[in-house]
């Protein structure tokens, strides 16, 4: 029998994968799960862009343009322009999700052996395509005590080396749900455009920032026009993750073209989704501005029960659906698994991504968690009551005396 | 400005696509431009199939399992029982496109540096997709004069090396059409058994075997299933090039788990596709009998007008859609582009693939081509008028004595 290659046997699987087989378990024992572990979200994907796949008179689904149908990418163009960010289409690729946008500029930017820099914690999965494209994460840490803003030049420039080719953030940011805002990141182009680096921003999120602030988009910033490189997909904003379109934009024409080779090569983009994600970007603003609404009463439902849970330690998230929290035990992996395994409350229990296989650095966030607000107020209500329940009763909880209840940071 | 990778720069195109941007010239300028150059049909996709899509109830287009729907694998593992081919649904694992499939085994199975050889001439994107893997394709050649049949076991064990982990051939054959008969891969089956090698399969175009041939599933080999992988796709088959739905097929435990790890790397298959080619494994036998009968046409339109072109060597292919021929030019390439730029016939013109991109010796496949029948009967014969035309004012053309017309092989 032929054996894997060992690369395959090494590839880095997302963190809470894990915990599925475990899920599935209990569930077919009758237990309810409430999934907060995943970006999946409840809302559903709007009717108005359902019809146009379901009106579409194609009579034969061919491969689409390799960067995909222009149709779309004028729609794109005009999407961007909302956020002031003045792009044509030629400077878009529609990529099959926001996951192919990122393994073809991994490899379309480095080598084998390369350096990109990424602030931690950071989506897990970037480790699983930075191993398909053979380059190293080098993370710079966030802390939870500031709600994880953005690192400020001096901790980049410590960790950046002539092996560094890039960075790569993601705002707002998935796990932690931080915002960027513009000044933190006029900060940061001051360094890509020092050492001359590309910057990846993941900006998937862009819809949902609450609190009022305005998204800045990277491709607004100046100067480093041929540096800034954005990741998009439909998959969030219009909760449509099975559609499988993403996009990545770029002024640098070098960029686009490398890109375009490796879009040719898989041939396509999918055409059905290319056809609902054009109908999304049709729709008037009444769609996203309920779902940002929805998404805003889930944020204050989960910061304020976390905030009553004692010793846990969390902060207002500007951005996104998620929040990371610090949880009063020694190891939040086993947590979560205890969580599923032997733990009910009401015939229900939760799910979490523990928060260790979200850092690059060996130890860090291992009493954290992940918790994605996909769930409607009621359902969230029912699961923070687990949770709670559930941190008073654990046998591996901390019972140390200096602990404080949550606090609100930011 | 920071630079393109260096394998971003490498990284190798289909032949050819660089003829794309002067055929979209020539087409603005008023010439029509018959495609015989790719294998996007101009069959319909079957009315059933897009039915399944526009009837969808389904609320929120979530992400399918990383595997891909439960309920099409099902559906898959009665399909390829209808070849005699027995497997379960954890066997199969549905991808984005058999371009995905391909990319997932690449690596699940091979290591930076190693070898799979490969008959020559073949799908010119194997070698972009070896590129990014960081393989070596090392080819065997076929010969046009016996239809490019697979090369014995002895061509296949002459280039084994210890690096060799794999063998890939296309049966029915994209770029040749050759039809692989139950013999010809039983005698391959004791190669790989011997050096216990992978054994990838693509079989995109199973159905489409002409002259009463019995498509034979390297999935019934016996003694060698850890060692077989089946790469499927829907694209060809019905038509539906722009589902991005395809799939890899193995008994080997190990794989699929390795496989997977890749594939929920990426999240999921893409969900309108999937509805679409459940869709189409609930149709009756009518659809592909009929598309069967009209690729059936047309091959032979294709290989009776070749027959009488003075000094165009050809034979008439057992499967797909494919045909290579020989012509009496000393370079195809530039007979493919002359034929775009400098010619027209009726208003008209035809575009073909220059073979040379589809060997990996160099030096073969200089005065070929490869012919995809993807149009009706009328325009094909308005093609071949066409071509036939060209043949004959092309002042590259070789006029040497000894061309015989073209001689029909198999």
């Amino acid at each position: 029998m032929p054996s894997i290659s060992k690369r395959g046997v090494e590839v880095p699987l997302s963190p809470f994968r894990k915990l599925v087989p475990i899920a599935d378990r209990v569930k077919a024992e009758g237990k309810h799960v409430y999934h907060l572990n995943i970006g999946q979200p409840d809302i559903e994907t709007p009717a108005a862009a359902m019809a146009k796949v379901k009106e579409t008179d194609l009579k034969i689904l061919a491969y689409s343009a390799a960067a995909g149908n222009a149709s779309y990418r004028a729609k794109l163009v005009e999407y961007y322009a909302r956020f002031g960010a003045e792009v044509t289409a030629d400077q878009v690729i529609v990529t099959t999700g926001a996951s192919e946008a990122i393994q073809f500029l991994f490899m379309a930017c480095m080598d084998h052996g390369d350096e990109m820099v990424v602030p931690e914690p950071f989506y897990a999965n970037y480790n699983g395509f930075a191993h398909i494209a053979d380059i190293n994460v080098v993370p710079v840490t966030c802390a939870l005590e500031d709600g994880f803003s953005l690192p400020d030049a001096k901790a980049f420039e410590a960790v950046i080396t002539p092996k560094t080719k890039a960075i790569f953030i993601t705002n707002p940011n998935n796990p932690t749900g931080c915002f960027y805002p513009e000044k933190a990141l006029k900060e940061l182009a001051q360094v890509v455009k020092k050492y001359d680096l590309y910057l990846f921003v993941d900006e998937v999120y862009r819809e949902f920032c609450y609190d009022g602030q305005d998204f800045f988009s990277v491709l607004r910033l100046e100067e480093i026009e041929n540096n800034v490189v954005v990741i998009d997909s439909v998959s969030k904003r219009y909760s449509a993750c099975g559609a499988r379109v993403g996009a990545m934009v770029t002024r640098n024409e070098e960029l686009i073209e490398a890109v375009v080779k490796y879009a040719k090569l898989r041939l396509s983009p999918p055409g059905l989704g290319q056809i609902l994600a054009e109908g999304a970007l049709e729709m008037d603003d009444s769609y996203m501005n309920e779902v940002k609404e929805e998404y805003d009463r889930r944020r204050n439902v989960v910061f304020e029960r976390l905030q009553k849970m004692e010793g846990v330690i969390s902060y207002l998230p500007g951005g996104a659906f998620y929040c990371f929290a610090e949880f009063p035990v020694e190891n939040a992996d086993h947590f979560c698994q205890w969580l599923l395994e032997k733990f009910e409350h009401k015939g229900a229990t939760v799910m979490l991504s523990p928060g260790e296989g979200f850092y690059a650095t060996p130890g860090l966030g291992v009493n954290q968690v992940r918790i994605a607000y996909v769930l409607n107020p009621t359902d969230l209500h029912a699961a923070m009551d687990c949770l709670e329940e559930a941190l008073k009763v654990y046998p591996g909880r901390i019972k140390v005396g200096q602990l404080a209840a949550g606090t609100a940071v930011i």
